[in-house]
């Protein structure tokens, strides 16, 4: 066959290196949503076009995958996950526990402009309470995001909290300049304001703002990471209420998550009005930000042990790779027993494997690995043993 | 908005019980896989129509899902995990291990027709050894597939197993005839092997062969679950040595996990002739089975204490809930401390939450939960001794 192997612009194969990296966050995330009673959810990557195109004017128009199927419906691929949330809201009322608070950690797809550094098909991770409107929702969607950072390992960084009622009588065109202050500093914003028309008071008005009533209570109780930032507005085309991001100190490519409260939106198929709040990690920053501050632990690699094999016997390395598979230790046996000793030792290194063991007799075997200092240590021990010296 | 919420046919929903029952799933199968050194690899969801169309002739011309992009590409979404595959080991030759172990779990999408009972969108579990010809190779998937059933607790299956070469100078046409003997028994594959023109003996000649060598070196290490069935083809269109297949005792659905050699494809973008051995679980059968057969633990939920909110003072039940969490228990606490008892109960229920607590003084909660008789069963504890009152 003559086609080039490639893939496209924006998409991306994930090797064992990244792909374990990847699991361990998702499995962190998971855990840290878990224990605070998200539930998981899965919906459908193809989509009728007009369930997902509801929320999305021009910007969906450009960016979603949309295409007719072959019984000429039209449909698209998911381009986030509130709008699905909605749906999926709207469609099982019955079944659903109220509030609902589910995790959903599912790809979309955005035809973006690869150029500015973005992907056309990214994992997003988002929590949401759906069905409750109270200061007690928004203080939980905010301790889980601190407890899953942490958990991580993040030490330093802030949760930027906001309340939408802070802009309260200001029109969305200043708000918009306001929310530049970090990009373009005061005097920035203040020169754009007068530009268009506004007066530069209103920066300072806000800067000076008191937290509402219901930020005062998130405050009280989570002294550690939370931040009021009056100026803050992310956009602010659906938050109602609370709105809130997180800067890690150090780590200047951008917030690794944001979210709100959007009491409008997840009512948009049922016609009911639902309170929601919710917010969701950027995956692929928040690895870049794992990276920047060595997070990922030394050892992610799969393979523990690996099992020299040079003999047609495959009973002897068997007795070996079993033990350990039962102790829980992932160990595998090289597989062709035809090999040179230096392709075995090459494919070790590959994937990383921090042991190596040869069999020496049916009840011994060598065991070697590298000190911390780069030397190869070797020794000598009985089968029986092996299990309790991996580390 | 009037949009009617609604999802497409053959495209489904999984609300928390089912995802959760997926989750579990998918976690055992990778922690075996893992055991025996198997990595975890992503590809795209789209690519090039190119690439994904080589293997397939009329098949994929009916049934993968192809479109135009914005930019007048011609793509398609993944329909299998074997020609990414095959195109990753083309690509990143040098960067991979050889043999290279992978493991893929990811979505696939095919336009089928839904009133046979099948999905459009539906997961496959994957795992292949590229890169070596060896009975020992052979003999790893197999292991492997047994670890992962005895794992989710199946004890009755058996694992059949042939070589292609037990077909050897037997036409195509008759092998397919043969294959069907578990549907139509065998006078219905004589019958219709003298219609086509064939010798009936043929199916004699068949059911007496002797295992090949190779199935010879698996079938002595593997006695508990491995028969020989030398009729099992598997339609056989790229099989090249091994065969596999796996039956559930008394789960009559179909197999559940299937599979063999296939040296000539994994080189189709390469151009080099590159062995490979793999098997993949049908996963939406092998759920069904494990439902069938009763295995999914009785306790997947993911809270396990609800505490009830019914005061303002959210630091009485923060108190409650911090402990729980920091021991490892999943627990939350209900969000909207004004909704009457019965709704949090309610949510409880929904949820099934097997513990409910709530506070009774600042040192003391009561504990209520369901004896398998089904009565509820209350008692005032301590809040220090709450953990290990949850089993």
């Amino acid at each position: 066959m003559n086609v080039e192997p490639r893939t496209l612009k924006g998409f991306r194969d994930f090797l064992p290196k990244e792909a374990r990296k990847r699991a361990y966050v998702i499995a962190s995330l998971k855990k840290v949503f878990e224990s605070y009673g998200f539930e998981p959810l899965e919906t459908p990557a193809l989509e009728y076009e007009d369930i997902l195109m509801g929320k999305y004017g021009e910007e969906g128009d450009k960016l979603m995958y949309r295409f007719e199927d072959n019984g000429q419906r039209r449909v698209a691929l998911r381009y986030d996950q509130t709008v699905p949330l909605s749906r999926v809201a709207a469609q099982y009322q019955n079944e659903l526990p109220s509030p609902f608070k589910r995790y959903q950690i599912q790809n979309v797809w955005r035809a973006e402009n690869t150029q500015r550094g973005r992907y056309r098909e990214f994992l997003q991770c988002d929590i949401d309470i759906v069905g409750v409107n109270s200061y007690v929702a928004d203080s939980e969607i905010i301790y889980v995001a601190i407890s899953c950072l942490t958990t991580l390992g993040f030490k330093n960084f802030r949760v930027l909290v906001n309340d939408r009622k802070i802009f309260e009588g200001i029109e969305s065109r200043a708000i918009l300049i306001i929310d530049k202050l970090k990009k373009i500093g005061e005097e920035g914003v203040k020169e754009e304001l007068r530009k268009n028309g506004f007066d530069e008071g209103i920066l300072d008005k806000i800067k000076n703002a008191s937290p509402t009533e219901s930020l005062e209570k998130i405050l009280g109780s989570q002294k550690d990471y939370v931040v009021f930032e009056p100026t803050l507005a992310r956009g602010l085309d659906y938050y109602t209420g609370l709105i809130v991001e997180i800067e890690v100190d150090g780590f200047e490519a951008g917030s690794v998550a944001g979210g709100g409260r959007y009491d409008g939106l997840i009512g948009m198929f049922s016609g009911q009005n639902i309170p929601a709040v919710g917010f969701a990690f950027g995956f692929d920053r928040l690895l870049e930000a794992m990276d920047a501050k060595n997070l990922f632990p030394p050892n992610l690699t799969t393979t523990k042990v690996l099992v020299i094999n040079q003999s047609e016997n495959q009973e002897a390395v068997s007795n070996i790779v079993n033990p350990l598979r039962k102790n829980g230790i992932n160990a595998e046996i090289y597989l062709d027993f035809n090999a040179p000793l230096e392709k075995q030792f090459k494919y070790a290194e590959k994937k990383e494997i921090p042991y190596v063991v040869f069999p020496v007799n049916e009840n011994e075997v060598e065991l070697r690995t590298k000190s911390s200092a780069g030397e190869i240590v070797k020794k000598t021990i009985p089968i029986d043993s092996l299990p309790n010296e991996i580390v």
